[in-house]
């Protein structure tokens, strides 16, 4: 029986999506179809739009489905950009350091293929952005747009959204939070986050969420889009969704995001109790078992199933692999590179140095981990430390395994 | 119980398929992740990759998965010409004008946006492309891409894919083909397409296709890239499949996919006869019913289940209609038009003029159907007709019904 405390990266199907994706394939007929069938389809959809967007707290309208988070990142991103800089002229975009992978190559290829130059906002020790910096960026005057992760992926830390989100208001700036992360861990209103920050066509309009980071299946996500907001579309056909993202919308999909995203956030206060409650165990465990353990974002509000861990001496990989074969299953960030063995950029952007990015551990615990499971990884984790530590850093100078960064 | 004569819009999950996807649900991990619940899941994605590639005949490393039949056309598409523009400075596409909705509509977006000048080639009464023309556009020394649909999903046309395929080689053009509609109808291979057509880095070097049109899901595809091709990403983050498309992998979706094409090619041989004699049954009564009659691409070889008729003097959403009420299900054209109510672009390409394309239906018969559904169809369709007809094309002259045409 794995030891799963890798949550971040997938959580299990919850049965209860999975009898909704179920029902749904029952139902015969595209949605676009005008007959019947068709339009069993097509009210199965829109109630779960109805649904979805109650848990989002936005209108169903501003609701549209895609095939995961970073579909949502990079049609948040690129669809506000474009339709910005037409308007505008503005050609500058806003993000912190420490975004997650989707962002930073939706940025990449945009710098490197329409105009865009990046204005990148520095963040501080706990990964938080740095809100005087992200103040004179989003300022400049040409920003067309800025993004901003909600809870970074890797150590958990929560952006101060409303201040963000406020401050692009003021520069009349459009906002994209990259919320795949935090939907369904932490309270999440889009309504209250505009209402907060005085957003209208500008600040806080474009919201990414993803289904498979919640108990909803892989391949289903969300763009929450203000009705205010102008985004072009990265998809084009059929006209599907307002035009802004063409495919056969896919009922049972929708219907399973639904159904697991009403469930994440019905139990989110006690959830987010018992398993931050977990985490604050294990982490006080393990401080008391490892004197040299650095905990990252610790004096930040972080997500509760988040504990990021840097063992000063030892590398991570080599304690993923320890502990993989001691059936615990951990990552050394995100799961979202493709296995490409770079030290992470989160934790550079941190400033602890190279060495630290090298020797850290994301520990993220979930809806399925138990007291069981942490004392597993309070029993594994010491042990695994001491005999990583033993191989020393040296492993990465055996030819052939060197990381890029040499 | 309906009568679904509209599997070309969608056709019902089949039951292997959602067990596979089942199956796949039960394993915990993401794909990208290092650990051993990260392994499995990559090993039953990367052995779907393998069997779907068989059923496709091509290499594994060629299958890129996507959400479906329009991220793939949209991705072939504008990723071709964008790699292709990049290196010739060429800006043209060659297009037929009977092309499915994904494909004008990305063509009609990167016309508005991004220099692309579209080069339509007209297609005979049949909805047969012109080869002269294609050739004559294709090789017209501006050609950074073509595309072709490889059966109309209109009217069921099978295209000259080996001869349009073989232009684009002597023209040094990649060409994308849209087998969206025809994967799993009627025998399609990869490999044999390109070798019979000679291609390599030009010609035939990306297809694309669907779940959920062979009995997959919904919010499933592949775009086949040859490896010579380059193809320019749509979606960037984790660098996940050659960097062509990132995201995490959906790998239940991808299992339930492959399940559906394996039996779909599998039993293609038996069902296309089968299905291919049920269409014929009905198309024959309903000519000896409704003299009137006239069939779409009767003189072209044609997708087996496809049935594409004109009713003079009748309103296509009148029958629509009726045939509903009578718990028979078709469409008037493509559903994927998001019930816009806007006469078929691929009716009028053929020449059959306005009345023609408001007066069509499309019949389209799969694995589901059995004589009995045809015998509904034989029975409700010719008094639906002469119900239609009395109530005439008048209806569309009521202000506020009227066609966007005028």
């Amino acid at each position: 029986m794995v030891v799963y405390v890798d949550h971040a990266a997938t959580t299990p199907l919850r049965a209860e999506a999975r009898d909704a994706w179920l029902a749904a394939t029952e139902t015969v007929g595209n949605a676009s179809s005008i007959h019947t069938a068709g339009q069993s389809a097509r009210r199965l959809l829109e109630e779960s739009r109805e649904r979805l967007a109650a848990a989002l707290d936005c209108d169903p309208v501003e609701v549209v489905f895609t095939s995961g988070g970073t579909e949502s990142v990079n049609l948040g991103i690129t669809g506000l950009y474009r339709a910005r800089r037409e308007t505008t002229g503005r050609t500058a975009i806003v993000a912190p350091l420490a975004e997650h992978h989707a962002t930073l190559d939706t940025l990449g290829w945009l710098d490197a293929h329409e105009v865009a130059e990046i204005e990148w906002v520095p963040v501080d020790r706990d990964a938080r952005v740095d809100l005087d910096a992200w103040r004179g960026a989003v300022g400049g005057g040409d920003a067309a747009v800025a993004t901003l992760l909600a809870a970074n992926n890797e150590i958990g830390t929560l952006q101060p959204l409303v201040q963000a989100a406020a401050a692009s208001v003021e520069a009349d700036v459009p906002l994209h939070v990259d919320a795949v992360g935090a939907f369904g861990h932490v309270p999440l209103s889009f309504r209250g986050l505009r209402a907060a920050s005085g957003s209208r066509s500008a600040g806080l309009v474009a919201m990414s969420v993803a289904a498979h980071k919640l108990g909803g299946p892989v391949g289903v996500g969300a763009l929450v889009v203000a009705r205010e907001a102008r985004v072009e579309p990265l998809l084009h056909g059929g006209g599907q969704q307002r035009g802004l993202r063409a495919g056969t919308q896919d009922a049972a999909g929708a219907a399973a995001f639904t159904v697991a995203a009403e469930l994440a956030v019905g139990e989110l206060a006690s959830e987010s109790v018992r398993i931050g409650s977990l985490r604050d165990r294990l982490e006080s465990a393990l401080r008391g078992r490892i004197p040299e353990l650095r905990v990252s974002g610790a004096d930040a509000e972080r997500l509760p199933g988040h504990l990021h861990l840097v063992f000063p001496g030892a590398q991570g990989d080599s304690l993923l692999l320890l502990l993989d074969a001691a059936g615990i299953a951990v990552s050394t960030g995100s799961a979202c590179q493709a296995g490409v063995p770079e030290p992470s950029h989160v934790v550079r952007a941190m400033g602890l140095g190279e060495g630290a990015a090298r020797s850290a551990l994301r520990l993220t615990l979930g809806r399925t981990t138990t007291d069981a499971d942490v004392d597993a990884v309070i029993g594994a984790l010491p042990a695994a430390f001491e005999r990583a530590r033993a191989a020393g850093l040296s492993s990465r100078r055996v030819p052939g395994s060197a990381p890029s960064f040499g």
